[in-house]
């Protein structure tokens, strides 16, 4: 069984009932608006569908999710922008809070908007020699209270304060050590199988009293970002607009621009 | 000194002051009614008899305590049903928020209700070979959020929320490395003396400062609770009370029955 | 650069812009209310000359602080220990929230006050062989909610309730262990130019979007300390002036006396 929006993929395992949500705009899944709303709608599939779990991966050999597409940041219309982080609220609410279990096959780079889709699930398994965090304060935006809420169930206080201050970036052995990702596979291939692996552990357990007990657990993170969503796009907002912050983005899409010249 | 409830024991040693709690309600300290308002009261005694301090272990010689006796969910009495979680939670209530410091002398299994005793005191010290955890949702009810809170002091949220869903039961030896018991004894009298060495560092320490320490820090969990214990009696009935959870203990008790005739 | 009130003195690097904040009331930096106050203005100064990052430490050779200076709570005047608690607030506020980079240089034992100066920090670096930690149980007084949250920030829970209510002091090397400190350094010199390093990290981060992530990090605990402040003096002043505090306090100074005498 298999249904695909344009930018992503949902492909339910006919064996282990196991829905894998793919990723795929090339070349590094940058969550411009219309990704993002498929993510949200193939994750509103998934939690109708009665999958036994959701995988989230990508379809790039190398990029897990490279976050926010800057394009979507860089002189931007403003009714846009306010959609887009609406959007990735959205896909954030919708993935954290769902109640079937939910692990990511991180086949590659997962910073900013990736490192949010690998925490918000409930297990982490990650390919070698990547990278993965909050990398928000490079670009002059800063990771929402609700995102460091999710980072803050994976990761001790005193790592996640110096790492989001930092932009601090994990490489995949840092990730495990500190607790952001819960094992190392060689492959995608292999990420994927040890994902499924941990979503069948709940086969012996009430699958009531699991969803129940997840949500729970989640609730007080989950009630606060419906308290503080319309002011954090706000904050957003307004961090975006500062004319440092335009300028550093736009000399970093034009080192962008030499890069791919000095390549040709 | 020694006093004695049918179901608990308190004895004071003369020498160090120390209140050790027994229960005694063979073959695993299954909580039915009695026995939950057994060891309330012999908290209640312990908090009031200007003890040096609280350890709580069993007369069984293979299990702490193997949570709610099963017994009283099957079938239930709606009335006895509500007055059996109610005094599950003045037990919780009581040894979590006592001024006295506190020690588990665990000398066998401790699921469920057996680790909320635990999880409820300052210091665990546990025999090998034995489990321990919160398995609520195997049988299709949950771990109410206040128990959870005194199981967050000990774990990290990552390990406690994978724990808590999937029903996980840690044996010594990982209970000892995630930090879910503070030592292992190789014996009952050497876990008890280990807990009362725990206790004794506190000679040198104010006690007044010490209870209000104490407190303190376990204040904003036993206010939550308050707050909630009501709505929490609501849930449980509920879940208990669900077709497909009686099922499941009316399954699982034919199973005991086939066993011990087996046995025979 | 260089700037000094009594008791502190506050030097900027004119190569890194970083300043460091000396505490300079020997022997042992106890905090009477005029150092307080130094301390207090000495981190605003920091805070309005556009420094770059903050580093505290101490010209005592073996103590970086020994916390409150223990004649201010013997036979008290109200006033002025009202005012010296207040203070104490007042410079852990103003350290644990301002928005550069902050880290200690721990050159020696840091017990309560220079625990408390030590965790307000970002960053911490302690020379070998000393001793920190909060230790107010002992003497019959209770570290605040507000100290304690910030010592929550480095400790895991499980850690931070028994180190607390045991007074204990943790060696160097159990510091490092449990994430109390982050680092070891063999002399001042070292620590100074390792706490350099750290705020040197940020040079590649948004200044803006670090100080605001940082600020949200600890919004809450500020909001809390904010709240309970007042309430916070009156608990302090009721447990100094318990007659039994205050003979244990007698005692002690009698001890102290005494160990001066025999040293002559």
């Amino acid at each position: 069984m298999s249904t695909a929006s344009k930018l992503t993929t949902v492909e339910v395992n006919d064996k282990t009932g196991i829905a894998t949500l793919t990723m795929c705009r090339p070349p590094v899944n940058g969550q411009n608006l219309e990704l993002l709303l498929d993510i949200k709608s193939s994750i509103k599939e998934i939690e109708n569908n009665s999958s036994r779990g959701l995988i989230i991966t990508s379809a790039s050999p190398k990029v897990f999710c490279a976050g926010l597409d800057i394009l979507e940041m860089y002189k931007p219309d403003q009714q846009r922008l306010r959609a887009v982080w609406t959007e990735l609220q959205n896909v954030w609410c919708a993935l954290y809070g769902i109640s079937v279990p939910t692990a990511a096959a991180i086949n590659g780079h997962a910073p900013a908007g990736g490192c949010l889709l690998a925490t918000a699930c409930e297990y982490r398994v990650m390919v070698p020699d990547c990278r993965i965090g909050l990398n928000e304060t490079q670009l002059g935006i800063i990771a929402p209270k609700w995102l460091v809420s999710g980072f803050l169930n994976v990761l001790p206080k005193r790592v996640a304060e110096r790492a989001l201050t930092q932009s601090r970036l994990f490489t995949t052995d840092e990730a495990l050590q500190e607790g952001l990702i819960d094992e190392i596979a060689t492959s995608k291939e292999e990420a994927v199988e040890k994902c499924a692996a941990f979503i069948g552990t709940f086969a012996r357990v009430n699958s009531v009293a699991r969803a129940l007990t997840k949500q729970q657990f989640r609730a007080d993170n989950l009630r606060q970002f419906h308290k503080e969503r319309e002011q954090d796009v706000e904050i957003f907002l307004s961090l975006v607009n500062r004319p440092e912050v335009q300028k550093g983005i736009g000399l970093y899409l034009e080192g962008l621009k030499k890069k791919k010249a000095n390549k040709k």
